[in-house]
């Protein structure tokens, strides 16, 4: 192979190419990219809308400059507009000139990423000077033009971003409302733990309205009225909406490769789709996931992952995808909220039988001034023992998101919930306890369902203990 | 079994017999104890000196009411003075009245934990006005006694405890000198890694003398004087001795029970000696280590863990110990300092090719205010590529310790140092990176061997990546 074209300039298209670069220089690797923003970190936007980071450029992982240092050749404002397989080209509008354009390739990444997930409500159906869709650095712009004449804002969607923006919009000083469709925000967590989120936001001056029903969104005067409920109605000054993103496939389903029923793109765990010499990365396809099977699970960690497996594999060497657990983590304030595994309902929608417990304890002895307790939610299976999903909320500073993390790895391990307790885990009084709140947490769990009503013999003779 | 007796009250024994009563509490515990101090954090004492701890008793674990609830029965001040194996019996003196006692039981275990070990030098053998070594509650207390009337304090000894102490006496606004027979403080890290935690003693005005060769510790006037070079000498008002430990086994090499070249007594992974009915755990044992096979590594986690599966065994469920993989960390002033699996030159002596690469990460997004550097430093095999150690030196409040721990668990799995880039570990801008800085260390590492002279192919197939 010697020449690579990826369409795509982030997560997975960067890890790619800089993974071709490091093991095989003499590939040509030649990305498009839609806007002129490559290997941006997009995570970063709701710290750049507080104010936090400035100027925006630097949210970029690495600059253009660096990118291209390694070798790596771009084609900017560059959107591809079909796949021609049998060719082995890709023909794309330079947009700027709006001049067409034909790339041939030998091997190709399709890394498009997302396009955002619009909910049913009428009037919501693109942005424009009130509401905006926050997708793309462009998004960015036009949201960071409008919040300096704006008071009132309303976010739809209570995920990872939504909390992120509300936090960053109260720290300019306007008021927010979030709007969220579920009964709890942050609703990839257990609503035990949303709960604490949800009241955090309250806290700070959010207004929260769950179990919202929007009907419509309408402008009125200069501002926009939305109705969600069946007598409620509020006005605001700008609407953003974060409610979730689904694969970006079009370009690869239209060319004939296949696609699951969330149009996620199918790839082997090595990512190449079932078009010959096409290969697919990031937000687009189905993800490997080691307790779940296929699933879709767009985040940026994965994709970096995935680019960079794919990247081994086009520059030569056999790399194989592991597959995710579901690991995800948000500050809030001052709280941390980070999860792995399975919550229980998706434990039991999965086919597990799960049992979970949830403990509240001591980042560190308690001796030492400064402990602070965090909540830690197990989630683990009655029969086989087998650890399906921990959450943790905590305060920052005290260790929660890579506690999570060591849960994280033991559930790539296949760890039962006992054998967490084998784990030799760091302890000094400052930091810790001689059982981590980690092996605390799992172990108050190993009791809990004994008193659940299983015998001792039962549980420790399933768990092997 | 009906009858448990357990010598010692600290990590082991207590945790043997809290776990007992958890899974068979009709099961009979009586726990002898030398003091008066049962489940006391030993590893909270240099905080009890530094004042953060007052008063001293909240350094217990669990206060004896609350160890007497779970059914445990205690004789305090009861001084073991022999085993009778064929009799099934020991025999005590009650230390208070000086009274001979003879306890029966039908299992024993032996948790005596560990005694000072200290260096060769003149002058250095027991406690006194001047000198103390410390070790038990009654050291703190005399040291305690000693520390309002001094001004001037050496430290012989520079591992966890040393430092631990030195920072709790600049605290209380003493003069600290730490001296330190190795090249560099806290020998269980690399040096480079040590020179980090050095030059942060003498930040804080910590006068630190490594290579010491003390030869002689004698009293002069009301003051100790140490000389620790050919020409060099020096005067203090104290001298504290923290220089490691040694197996506490007389009893059971007398009663004939099996011990190694250490003096640690051999138990198999259920934590029975050579002697029927007689079971020991905590620091008096050799520890099965994952990368090593049998040690001696004495530490709180690792006794609460034995304790633990001598437990479960002895309420009648098999359990096996799984082995440590020499986890440690250390808090010093505003640094953490974390260790897990091998030190290039231990992972030499055990035979392994290590290949050692460090590596400085921030622990988030440079993009979000208040990102900080933590160096890592990677020891692999290069030849199978497995994950050997890791070392990190940050900030506290950046999470060194749950990092290092997501490479002890790694290290626990047998991973290799490419299998750390498959883990789903957490990421939001202010807490991480995409790649986590656990993640780029490890990947700097498979560069920099690649670059060390191996070809690619031969890494990545060694890898099976």
């Amino acid at each position: 192979m010697k020449n690579l074209l990826i369409i795509g300039g982030s997560d997975a298209g960067i890890s790619c190419g800089l993974r071709i670069k490091e093991l095989n220089p003499a590939i040509n690797v030649t990305i498009l990219l839609k806007d002129e923003y490559p290997n941006l970190s997009i995570c970063g936007i709701p710290y750049a809308i507080g104010g936090e980071v400035t100027p925006w450029q630097k949210l970029a992982h690495r600059t253009l400059i660096d990118l291209q240092a390694t070798g790596l050749k771009f084609h900017m404002n560059t959107t591809v507009t079909a796949i021609q397989p049998d060719q082995h080209t890709v023909t794309a509008i330079e947009t700027t000139t709006q001049t067409g354009k034909t790339y041939t390739y030998d091997q190709l990444l399709v890394a498009t990423g997302a396009l955002p997930k619009l909910p049913p409500i009428t009037g919501l159906t693109t942005s424009n000077d009130h509401i905006q869709i926050l997708h793309t650095m462009a998004d960015y712009f036009a949201i960071e033009s409008r919040l300096t004449s704006v008071k009132k804002v309303a976010i739809i969607g209570s995920g990872y971003i939504g909390l992120e923006i509300a936090e960053a919009l109260v720290n300019r000083g306007l008021a927010v409302t979030i709007f969220q469709r579920g009964s709890e925000v942050l609703s990839t967590f257990d609503p035990e733990l949303g709960a604490k989120i949800h009241q955090s936001l309250t806290d700070h001056g959010v207004n929260v309205i769950t179990t919202a029903r929007l009907a419509q969104v309408q402008p009125v005067d200069d501002q926009v009225q939305i109705q969600y409920a069946d007598q409620q109605i509020d006005q605001f000054d700008l609407v953003l909406v974060v409610t979730g993103v689904k694969p970006n496939s079009n370009l690869l389903s239209e060319a004939g490769a296949k696609v699951d029923d969330h149009g996620a793109v199918v790839v082997n765990d090595q990512f190449q789709t079932s078009l010959p010499d096409i290969w697919a990365a990031g937000d687009l396809v189905a993800t490997k996931h080691r307790l779940l099977g296929s699933t879709y699970l767009p985040l940026g960690t994965t994709s970096h992952k995935q680019g960079r497996v794919a990247g081994t594999n086009l520059a030569g060497q056999a790399a194989y995808f592991q597959g995710v657990v579901g690991t995800q983590v948000v500050k809030l304030f001052n709280l941390v909220a980070a999860r792995t595994g399975l919550t229980t309902v998706e434990a039991q929608v999965a086919g597990f039988k799960p049992f979970t417990w949830t403990s509240t304890v001591d980042d560190h002895k308690a001796y030492i001034p400064g402990a602070r307790p965090m909540t830690i939610q197990i989630i683990g299976d009655r029969q086989t023992g087998q650890l399906l999903g921990a959450q943790l909320i905590g305060a920052y500073g005290s260790e929660v998101a890579k506690r999570n993390d060591v849960y994280a790895t033991a559930i790539f391990n296949q760890a039962t919930v006992a054998e967490v307790s084998d784990l030799d885990l760091s302890y000094s009084p400052p930091l810790g306890a001689p059982w981590d709140a980690i092996q605390a947490a799992t172990q108050a769990w190993e009791l809990a369902l004994i008193r659940d009503g299983q015998t001792t013999n039962q549980l420790l003779s399933e768990q092997q203990y």
